[in-house]
């Protein structure tokens, strides 16, 4: 069993009914997998089936948005883990690929009133990104714990 | 009596009958603790009744948005309180949490029409988040107070 | 009679039958009293009948998109300035409020089709603000003639 | 004949039953009026009738948007170029006016369905300014043709 | 054959019945059409016959929005990829502008749900444009594959 990282605690989530996507991009696999890995555990503490686990691939962060909202409107989970890394570079390309994913995935959540856990790294280098992708220190692992939480939340909320 | 921190001072509000939401994060459980137990104390001061304060819990800021939607379009409160500490870090991760949870509040308050008062502490680090939510400049207590003035203001304008 | 600061002129106006509405915060009260003063002296000098203006006060910054919205949908006024005082600190509060205040207050006369100066000083420090509120160079004054500028070309657009 | 500025060149445009307007602040009333000279310039090559030119005038670059709406929403006009100028000061007003007056004409332009040309200079200094609105340099002159052209595309686009 | 650049792997891609559309700036023409180049290579990898490219032409990248809005809206395409270049120069004009347009396509793309390839190089300077728009580098290679995998996406999601 794996210690949650230091900063926040989960109450016992019965997750035995609830369905969780993951969409998570290409770019930076490795990284990326063990993110996702990450969220499977979480999901299996909560008691969430395999089964009840939808996984989709983008190509890249930019493209996470538009497809959480595809996922969201399929009325197929109750939650969404929206998985990507992004590493500063030379441009400002991080910047402002940043800054339009994480708003994006904000008005998503809100106007389709699904949970999207917002699982993009934004790092200065992969350095960075591998520490918080691995080990106890996975945040894929309070993911999925978050999107066991907020799916509860959401059916307590929408009766 | 705590006396407020400077820079604001409130009016004799009557709470009596105003119905208030808190939300609050589970990360940095021990100042957000204090936070919301400063927010109590600026409801009691208001005459806001215990049993009119309805408290919920999600595990990070990221969460605040859509649960404060979700308390906003229930009905059940005139006024929401969304609170939860974020610490610059190593990477880039609080710069766009803040941004889109900022924005995030404000678009839920504006469409939903609840007020929501920005309980978020955005802190280069720890100790000035401590100082912020203890003692008499314990946050807390004027956003407590500002939830109330912004119910009756609402409760003018709606009729 | 008070110069208008260096950088605008104004046309006469003719605001006789014009409405305004003044939402003011209480952070930084002396300040923003200043600017509501200014803004007032520039109201007079387009001839407002101190009847049609209408003052709400709220807490802080945070505050005035909503409470902007609220007076908005009122049909009570043709314009509205918001007036607030930020001055940058120690945390990155200032940037966030700011940022969401300006947008909200952009987003909220675009939707409601009523002008909203931007009355919110965004300073790095008191004296700055307190420069920009007294004297000939009180920026309240041009706020409350672009208020009325506004109003005569809503009526116009709107017919 | 003035040469277009360095970066874009234009394909031959007939704008001879194209309609444009011009918003433009009063603050810097002299570059603007530049600005503004460059536009027609612009126009006039693209063979767009002097009275086919619709101009307003509003006190300062915040209210471009909202100025913008109106008239977009008004059916006068097929393009529109919103002209400003935003210079660095003391305090951070240019930055959070800059950032929401390019927003929010974007917004404008994206809901209205009608072009508009961010005609705003945000420079660092007075000279900047100068330099971008004088001789083969005035940016108004591919302002112009850019609101032409996208007159047209908007034609074609909308049947 | 072109080694896609190093970071992500696409995998089969059949677009044979896929429709793309491209809108491009003429702002940096020889560094656009470098990308644009890229951009059909990647298309032909996937496939994607010649005759079902539709390509656009505006001035600068303040338009890629809207022009996007409307290629989207005309039903003619399943997804767009949309290129642009902006070196940041000695003004702000660059960072408002590159703010504005990557969160206006991301808002376009959200709205029409019709996949937006985000294909503006954010560069300090031309050197990075150039390496980024040429060679097996060339970014536009990775776009067009993005186009076609997000084409498929879409029609699974929309059924």
């Amino acid at each position: 069993m794996v210690a949650p990282r230091e900063g926040v605690d989960f109450p016992p989530l019965n997750g035995s009914d609830v369905k969780i996507g993951i969409i998570k991009t290409r770019w930076n696999k490795d990284i990326v997998d063990n993110l996702v890995k990450g969220v499977k555990e979480g999901l299996t503490e909560c008691s969430v089936p395999a089964e009840n686990i939808l996984e989709i691939e983008v190509p890249g962060s930019y493209e996470l948005p538009l497809a959480t909202r595809f996922l969201a409107l399929s009325n197929q989970v109750d939650a969404i883990v929206s998985i990507g890394v992004l590493i500063k570079g030379d441009t400002l390309h991080f910047e402002y690929i940043a800054e339009s994913v994480s708003n994006g995935l904000m008005n998503v959540q809100l106007q389709t009133m699904t949970p999207t856990v917002f699982g993009v790294l934004t790092c200065l280098n992969l350095n960075q990104a591998k520490e918080r992708s691995s080990g106890p220190d996975n945040h894929g692992i309070s993911w999925g714990k978050t999107a066991v939480e907020m799916s509860v939340l959401r059916r307590y909320a929408l009766g």
